[in-house]
């Protein structure tokens, strides 16, 4: 997966929701540089998996249908960013080794360029304007809206999530797998007219689990500093009561992303999933000493299954 | 038009997308009621204009797919107010005689339930997924996007709009009448398969001087107080000397109108327009003597423009 070519998609696509001049900066320091470009990666490869085109020529042009639907993922992504770094929400002087979009302009700018940004992602969706944009319009609005993301906000802010291992899996489930799915399902929706409901149903599932094993890692390499934050001591789920049963669940994701890529034969979105899971695999075996003595986990199956992916 | 029937819809499309407990209570906070409904009104009114049902019964079914985009507009309408009274914003703790809705609750929850009405509005288009979605999700995404109606907001906030009167006019262009186009627009492509492009154009520009007046007349009824504030006095375009521009402007946008109604025939969104200029008429006869001891305005061909209508 060329993410040079990803990202200068979503550059080009950007231009074209945004204005020329005044406000633009503000839209182009939220979303540009998008960091590992993750969602829309997953979008490009499932895409390339269900076409067929492993050699990835579609994403030469930034006009084929599907790279706009990229696109509009990572804009949507970059509008969540930029409110919940504001002061009313975690209130966060730093995004992506930069200052946040509040600090760099100002608190109206950086709220007003979020709404203007969530606007531009379904102007992408227009522009897609394709195979099944109905079906498209439909899972997006109802997974990043009310029912899904949002929800997932309210219920991390709210502090629901730290109730119990429920709460919290049903809080990674709406905050960031609805995203994934959403990134996932939108490659799949998009490479054929007619779609299948039992794929949809195996990538829905498949997105559920990418999305709660994406967050609980990094809640896992949160762990990898000698000295905590107040803050971190009293969120992190790994240093909890509930730390076993997060062992479980990201255990049994794991198995289960292996079991789709394996059986749907997911050859570019493994690509995609196994770079991630090399970059933790990484900093967990960097970190392993200051992660264990923060909390008792036996990082080896952890390690172990990430590598297997990675083969 | 009848309007207790619209906010019986836009009440019922609102439970369908958004969850059933927590949260629910700040969306229905937010939107509910919505005051005079005058975007949906519009909506329904150019649908009823253009399919010949005068007598209005497609409002009775929620179902009917039309009812939806009023709904959507209305949701979009309710989002742009909870994110304006935020402290960041326009600071207002007040909203349709009630606490605003970062008073009532908190900011956080505000702002995380505007961005929620915002994604709800496009779920609302999903659900109409009918004639034109295509093209009916491609204008409402810009309209109401960085391009437009986030663009009125950026020149206001920013304090462009002080600058002269064409910035004035090109934020009420932006800020308030994109969103009286798109309501005016939905509820044409609605009404038929087909869309004519000279009708299309026909009524953007009946969209535009409607949402110009709206705002200017707006600014104008500010001024039947005996006292007014201190913001007021700075930044009301009826005490500057652009008030014979804005006074040009009115009476420019009021015979656009009345020939646009007339050679289109548009008897239900004619009554939705006199509905609304006699409540404006009303105030203005009222308030004269304070109105022209602010301003020097000739009221008479304002009032009279406004009866002619409403005729």
């Amino acid at each position: 997966m060329n993410v040079a070519q990803i990202i200068r998609n979503i550059e080009t696509h950007l231009e074209l929701v945004i204005p020329k001049h005044n406000f633009s900066e503000v839209y182009r320091y939220g979303v540009l540089p998008p960091g590992k470009a993750f969602r829309p990666q997953l979008v490009s490869a499932i895409y390339a998996d269900y076409c067929n085109e492993s050699d990835h020529k579609f994403l030469e042009d930034p006009k084929t249908p599907v790279n706009y639907l990229a696109s509009a993922v990572e804009v949507h992504h970059a509008y969540t960013l930029l409110h919940d770094d504001l002061p009313s929400m975690d209130d966060d002087d730093t995004r992506r080794g930069k200052p946040a979009t509040h600090i760099k302009f100002n608190e109206w700018k950086a709220l007003l360029a979020g709404d203007g940004l969530q606007t531009a992602s379904f102007a992408l969706l227009a522009k897609y304007g394709h195979k099944n944009l109905g079906l498209i319009l439909k899972f997006f609005s109802w997974a990043l809206g009310p029912k899904g993301l949002i929800q997932g906000q309210y219920l991390d802010l709210s502090e629901e999530m730290t109730k119990g291992i429920d709460e919290l899996i049903l809080t990674h489930q709406y905050k960031t797998a609805r995203l994934i799915q959403t990134s996932i399902l939108l490659g799949y929706w998009s490479s054929s007219a007619t779609t299948d409901y039992r794929t949809s149903k195996q990538l829905f599932r498949l997105g559920h689990s990418v999305g709660v094993v994406f967050q609980l890692l990094d809640d896992l390499t949160e762990l990898v500093d000698e000295q905590l934050s107040q803050h971190e001591l009293a969120v992190n789920p790994w240093l909890t009561a509930n730390k076993d049963l997060c062992f479980k669940e990201i255990i049994s994701d794991l198995e289960k992303i292996e079991n789709i890529i394996t059986s749907e034969e997911l050859a570019s979105t493994k690509k995609v999933l196994a770079n991630y899971f090399k970059k933790i695999e990484g900093l967990l075996v960097e970190g392993k000493t200051n992660i264990t003595k923060h909390s008792e986990i036996d990082l080896v199956p952890v390690i172990s299954l990430l590598n297997r992916i990675n083969r």
